[in-house]
């Protein structure tokens, strides 16, 4: 079985061009090193390669079930390796040593995540949940909150959700209805029903931490009316509390994490006299969703990683299979008898496979890079701390987006890499892309991350986070064209990149929304490339003039996506600048 | 549950387009008319809609297994809905009444059959392989073969099957190895292992008749070398003959349809003393292939229709869900007071809504211009006939390859329009996603077409076939360009097509086959969408200045395509003429 991710590649990625190693100077992981990292790195590939990806199809094929007692039954095999994984302590990851964590640099933390998640996607959810969760929690919570629910999931001991979602409400937060009543001892009893959790019930920790988004009387309609609450399964005392599992989801992939309906206070539990769920309130009233931005945005680069693993893992599959699979001769060997040739060495099938290539080596770079500016987001001086949140502001709903639709596409050539092999259950690609499918519907759908981007990001405070985009990608240009080997591609990527400021402009030069976001999601997918073409423009520095398969490998792959993939945001941009109103125009009875 | 097909939409496409009704002019279909048409039709999409669709789910959830006495199962529900099929004659639809056949046009079967791939996909595989197995018997098999083996074809009450594919051998038919020894009585003994048989084992009728590819001796080496055989599973006397199921493939979708590996003559049953099942060679030795383009180029077209039959399936669920669904709001409307609304009104819905209407429709409309082609190839002039047949070998690899690629995709935004519930089970769109992405993979792969179209049908015969395309979109260019409403649509497709026509001069340039068709595949691609886009402008023409809904629709899906997806193929072309060699300069060691 082929490795899910590349720790060569990884190596580049971090050492050779982000330079992780560098981030040891500062204070936050002094007691960090090279080797340090190393070793968490290794020990996540050991463990992912050992026990998650081998329990994968396990997973998909033994999907979660209620037990007759009620309770959650997935197979065994998932809940030792989680087990694993907990005492292994890398749930502590980038966390506080002061709250026992690792404190390790975020970009460390999540290619050490990256392994699991490319070895058994669904398996990875729980844990990597739980960081999102415990993170929001160590920013906004109370020493006390802290204490009692954050240690825990350091630990592994509990794991974490976020409910945001309703039956009537899905990618519309303002029009939720789960209710927040406040009482005498400053706790809230919450009621309501939360639609899609995932991981939201199971048996795999001593507790669930909920994260819910509620309605607390005397706010505003819509989103400022929202306040954040923590209502956990079983309270400190361990008292069970009125979460009720509803039922489970029964999906075409991503099959081992249970995706659940619970109700909140419906009283199948009665953990007090008073009826409803008991929680508690994180910050102040009604500030809930910009809390919970915090969790969102993680989870978000979360979601384009795991797009990007399971991408990965699929290229790494391909590839495998196409150096052992012979098949046919070469166009021009007409004679049938000279012996098939490996069908790695077709040119359809190397097409297929550079695309994969710059598609999940592409990514990988772009969610790593926005894990180093969580990093400088933390670490920085004020200054670059203000940069590096603005630029990731500007490149999460790319960093959640163009993975889910790139990495997806991977896994659909990874299978016809396979041929008929690739579509049977015998062979691991078919279920990647399954289970690839979720990404763009989660954490935001890709057309509301199109709405986020055109509508939001690149215009916020007069537009400073496209132009600290464009000012980004403009010093790497630089860099490039001063190089013989890159300049063409510096120079190729400045039209690109001139083109989307220039189509910027125009998405907004009517100053009607409506026409404006008319085509945000073909906005998004230009935006897109445009970033990942920078981010391979980046590799192709960092690789300069070495030598070697490996990074031959680079060039190629850099060479396919500017010739083959790039040139495509020229008519993207072109339909957005000419504010096309087709989708305006078109009344739904037509359809 | 939305009808998987709009009536509507075949009605116009079939009477208001294609004017299928003039067939009856034709002394082959002379005792038809419009009203035996649609009697078929109706008749066609209510066992459809009443047998077929409700049953979809039950087939991909019960995935036929082997039972205890060595007999595949299938559910009760599948196996009395075909016999249904059968007992209401619609396996007869295009075979000449002197075989018991209706003698139907092929443009009026097809959309009887795009009733039956829509509403369920693999069950409607059993009956479509065996028209063609029956079709290509039918035009090649004595008179005694076609008296026993085609007219209980046509009865329904054999079924058939085409067995080309060996493990070692998929795409490549030169290095089969199954193996045919004549016998003094004229028949011959086959041995050999065949890989991915559709339906190639099942109780659904009394006997199957495989049409097996292999190897007589005396012939040349590859291709030249291989004949074709009749091996029933039951001789005419009822002997069992020697083909015996190795083992059911398990797939992602399209599970319904069993997919088999046959052994050919490994003794597990004796039909005679002498070793090997029993085969009767069709028409003369070493030909066999040629033969078997029949079946192949049928099934291309079948294949075509399957794709699109399932992307109009997700096309009519989602439409339906998006109607209903309420979310969000206008994007110039800010108050949370204010009520949902369907989510059909935001331009991405609508955009996702558009891209698959264009799409399945476009697609449709292809698909059912192939099958007239194939009524104009059987009861033209001399001359008629023989330009339909050139032209529709061009078509054969769009028509099966761009269905199989963009009605996917119109699956897969049928499930993003449904967000979160469209990755469940609970819906529809889920499956048609999985069935539909083994179309881009059988009777030809995705890559085998592009060399199929770049390498011999664009220039077969001094590129006849190109230029009778290029005329024939032509002519319709020039009907439209005297047209106000579609001039400018014309005027972008003439452009398309010049592009279309300089780059295949430019990519056979060097003369050199390894780089003209290093981008075969992307050729194939742009000239796909330059053909759906011409099937665009043919329905404008015959939308006219007609008004309603209906008329509206075609016209947003027709300018969503001029607007969206064909200024696509510019870069594409581009590409190719360029004769990019980054996927032959890419040594395999670097991937």
């Amino acid at each position: 079985m082929a490795a899910p991710l590349s720790r060569r590649d990884l190596e580049f990625l971090l050492y050779e061009w982000l330079d992780a190693e560098a981030l040891t100077a500062r204070t936050r992981f002094q007691e960090h090193s090279r080797e340090t990292f190393d070793a968490v790195l290794e020990l996540s590939e050991d463990l992912a390669t050992k026990r998650f990806a081998p329990v994968n199809k396990l997973g998909d094929q033994h999907e979660p079930y209620v037990g007759e007692d009620g309770k959650v039954v997935l197979p065994a095999e998932i809940t030792s390796g989680i087990a694993e994984f907990v005492k292994a302590g890398l749930t502590a990851g980038s966390f506080d040593e002061a709250l026992g964590g690792m404190q390790l640099p975020t970009v460390i933390s999540r290619a050490s995540s990256a392994w699991f998640q490319a070895a058994n996607a669904a398996m990875s959810s729980y844990a990597f949940l739980t960081v999102g969760n415990a993170n929001l929690l160590a920013e906004y919570g109370t020493p006390e909150q802290i204490d009692t629910w954050v240690r825990p999931m350091v630990e592994g001991r509990f794991f974490g959700t976020m409910c945001l979602s309703e039956p009537q409400a899905g990618s519309s937060l303002a029009d939720i209805t789960t209710k927040a009543q406040p009482q005498s001892d400053g706790s809230y009893r919450i009621t309501g029903t939360k639609m899609w959790i995932s991981a939201g019930e199971h048996e795999l920790s001593e507790n669930i931490v909920h994260l819910v988004l509620a309605k607390a009387p005397g706010g505003e309609p819509g989103v400022k009316g929202i306040s954040l609450f923590i209502v956990p399964k079983y309270l400190a005392d361990g008292t069970r509390n009125d979460v009720a599992l509803v039922g489970l989801n029964h999906k075409m992939g991503n099959r081992a994490t249970t995706n659940t309906l619970l109700n909140f206070g419906d009283g199948t539990h009665t953990p007090t006299d008073i009826p409803g769920a008991v929680g508690y309130l994180v910050g102040a009233e009604h500030r809930g969703l910009s809390y919970m931005f915090k969790m969102m945005n993680e989870a978000r680069i979360g979601v384009g990683f795991l797009a990007t693993a399971l991408g990965y893992a699929g290229y790494q599959a391909s590839l495998e299979y196409a150096k052992v699979r012979t098949q046919g001769r070469p166009v021009d060997q007409k004679d049938p008898a000279s012996k098939p040739i490996p069908i790695v060495e077709h040119s359809d099938v190397k097409r297929m496979l550079l695309a994969q290539k710059s598609y999940v080596e592409g990514a990988l770079a772009l969610e790593l890079y926005c894990s180093k500016l969580v990093d400088l987001q933390q670490t920085g001086s004020d200054e670059e701390q203000a940069r590096a949140g603005l630029l990731l502001d500007v490149l999460t709903p790319i960093a959640k987006s163009w993975p889910s639709q790139w990495c997806l596409e991977a896994n659909s050539l990874a299978i016809q890499v396979h041929g008929g092999y690739g579509y049977t259950k015998e062979f691991d690609v078919e279920q990647y892309y399954r289970d690839n499918r979720l990404n763009p519907i989660h954490e935001g759908t890709h057309g509301i991350h199109g709405l986020d981007l055109l509508g939001r990001k690149v215009v916020m405070a007069d537009g400073a986070g496209l132009a600290l985009l464009t000012d980004t990608v403009g010093a790497t240009i630089d860099r490039a064209i001063a190089e013989p080997d890159t300049a063409a591609f510096g120079e190729q990527l400045r039209t690109a990149v001139d083109h989307l400021v220039a189509t910027t402009a125009a998405a907004w030069s009517t100053g009607d929304p409506a026409v404006a976001l008319a085509n945000a999601t073909t906005y998004l997918e230009a935006a897109g490339h445009i970033v990942v073409a920078w981010m391979w423009l980046e590799q192709l520095l960092a690789v300069g003039a070495k030598t070697g398969n490996f990074y031959d490998g680079k060039r190629a792959a850099a060479r396919y996506f500017f010739g083959y993939e790039l040139p495509k945001t020229r008519t993207q941009l072109e339909l957005v600048a000419a504010l096309d109103r087709t989708t305006l125009d078109t009344d739904p009875a037509w359809l």
